[in-house]
C-alpha cells in the first residue's frame, strides 16, 4: 500500500505547497487532481486528510486537516495494522550501497530510529559534521514508508561514535550486539528480547574489535551470537531486526 | 571465514586444474602458492585436502584428498558450527538484481535449495529452456558460500512453475507461503515452524494472486501474514529465512 508522506518541513499548518519531486509523486504516481481527496502521513507519524486544492507546472497546494483514522487511501491498507514494537538500529556505517539498503530494509520493517554509529573499523565517520548522507538516507525513509506504507516513520538519528551509544540509549530497555565471536555473558537473542523498546547494535564490515565489545558489554549491552553463517552487516542487520521484531511481536 | 567452493565440474578425481577466475581467487585474494594446502568445500558440500601441485598463468592445479574434518583453514572458522535446519525456498523470480540479492543473502544464511519459480505476477520465465539466469545465481552462490563460509553449499533447483511447486516438495516436511492478505487458514510462522525440512514459497513484486492463492492451500502449503509491513519481495524473503531458521536452531 502506498501512503504519501509529507515533506519533514511541513509544520501541521492547513494549507502547504508541495514543490520538487513530490510533485510528480503525487500527480502522476498516485495520479491526483485538482478537488481529490487522499490520506497522508506526516513525519510525526500523525495522519492527516489531504485535498488538493491547485496544481501548478512545478508545484501542487493541498488543504490538510488532521484524522485519526485514514479516510480515503490511495490504495489498501496494509493487513497488519500493529504494533510495532519500538526497535531502535544502532548501525555502524557501511559503505555508500549497503547502508542504503540498511536503512530502507529496516524501515520497511518498520524500525523506530536508526543510528549511523562510527566504530573503529567503519570506513566511513559521520559524526559532528554536516553530513550528505543523512539527507540521503531521509530521503530512503520516506521512499520507503510510502511504498510500504509503514505505520512507522523512521527517524534517523543524530550520527554518533560507538562510546556514545550507552549514553544515548539510556539503558530505556533490553540492548544486544550482533557479535560473531562467543562471550562468557553471552545470552541469545530470544532471552534478550523480552520486550520493548529495545536497542541493536551491529557491526561495521569488518566487526567490532574486542575493545568495543568489552566497552559494549561494561555498559549493559549483552553480545548475541546469531546462530547462523558469518553474515555480511547488510544481512545481519536485516536479519536481526526480522527476528526481534517476530519476537516481540509474538509476545503481545 | 571464507573457503574456496571448488567448480561444479569438481568431480571428486585426486587431480583438479583450475582455470579462469579461480585462478585469480586462490594466488591473489587468498596469496595461495606451490606446495601449500588448504580446505576446501565441493558442491555437495564434502570438504577437501588440498595442495596447490603447480601454479601457471592461466591455470594452477590442485591436489586432493577428501577428509571429514578441516584441516587447513584459510582463515578462521565461524563460530556457529550448525546444524542447519532444511530450508527450501521456492521464489518467484523478480527482476534482476533483487533476484541476485535474495541469493546471495539466502546463502549467506544457509538456505539448503533456492528453487526459481514463475507465478502469474512473474515478470520473467525462466522454466522449460536454458537460461543464463541459473548460471549467474550459481555463482553467485558460489562467492556467497565461499565469502560466508557457509557450511552448507546451496544449490539451485530446476526452475518450475508455480503449480509444480507442490510436487516437487512433495509433503516432506511442513510448507507455507508469505501473502499479504489473511486467510481463514491462515497460521503462524511460529505454529507451522516445528520441524525441517521446510518449504517457503515468495511471492514476486506484485504478489500472488487469489487463485494461485487457494491452489497452494489446496495443496496444503499454508498461507502466513508476516506480522509487520507490506515488504518488497527481497526484504520478505530474507526475513522470513531469518526467522525461520531462528525458530528451527531454538527447537533443537
Amino acid at each position: 500500500m502506498r501512503m504519501y508522506v509529507l515533506p519533514s518541513d511541513f509544520r501541521g499548518t492547513e494549507r502547504y505547497t508541495v514543490v520538487g519531486k513530490d510533485v510528480h509523486y503525487l500527480t502522476k504516481v498516485l495520479r491526483l487532481s485538482e478537488g481529490m481527496q487522499f490520506t497522508g502521513r506526516d513525519f510525526s507519524g500523525a495522519l492527516w486528510d489531504l485535498t488538493i486544492e491547485s496544481v501548478h507546472r512545478n508545484s501542487c497546494t493541498l488543504l490538510c486537516a488532521q484524522t485519526s483514522e485514514p479516510q480515503a487511501l490511495t490504495d489498501a491498507l496494509p493487513e497488519y495494522r500493529g504494533p510495532f514494537p519500538e526497535i531502535h538500529l544502532y548501525q555502524a556505517v557501511c559503505k555508500g550501497k549497503k547502508m542504503d539498503q540498511i536503512v530502507r530494509q529496516a524501515t520497511e520493517l518498520g524500525v523506530t530510529r536508526i543510528v549511523p554509529v562510527t566504530s573503529e573499523r567503519s570506513l566511513v565517520d559521520m559524526t559532528g559534521k554536516e553530513d550528505d548522507r543523512r539527507i540521503r538516507y531521509e530521503k530512503i525513509v520516506k521512499e520507503a514508508v510510502q511504498q510500504s506504507g509503514s505505520l512507522v516513520v523512521t527517524t534517523i538519528g543524530t550520527p554518533i561514535k560507538l562510546d556514545q551509544v550507552s549514553a544515548d540509549w539510556g539503558h530505556r530497555g533490553p540492548a544486544c550486539m550482533l557479535h560473531q565471536v562467543s562471550q562468557a555473558q553471552q545470552r541469545t537473542l530470544a532471552e534478550l528480547t523480552r520486550t520493548a523498546p529495545i536497542a541493536l547494535v551491529i557491526g561495521p564490515e569488518g566487526g567490532f574489535t574486542e575493545s568495543e565489545v568489552q566497552m559494549l558489554i561494561r555498559e549493559d549491552f549483552h553480545p548475541v551470537l546469531l546462530k547462523t553463517n558469518i553474515l555480511r552487516a547488510e544481512t545481519a542487520a536485516i536479519a536481526a531486526v526480522a527476528i526481534v521484531q517476530h519476537l516481540l511481536v509474538e509476545k503481545l
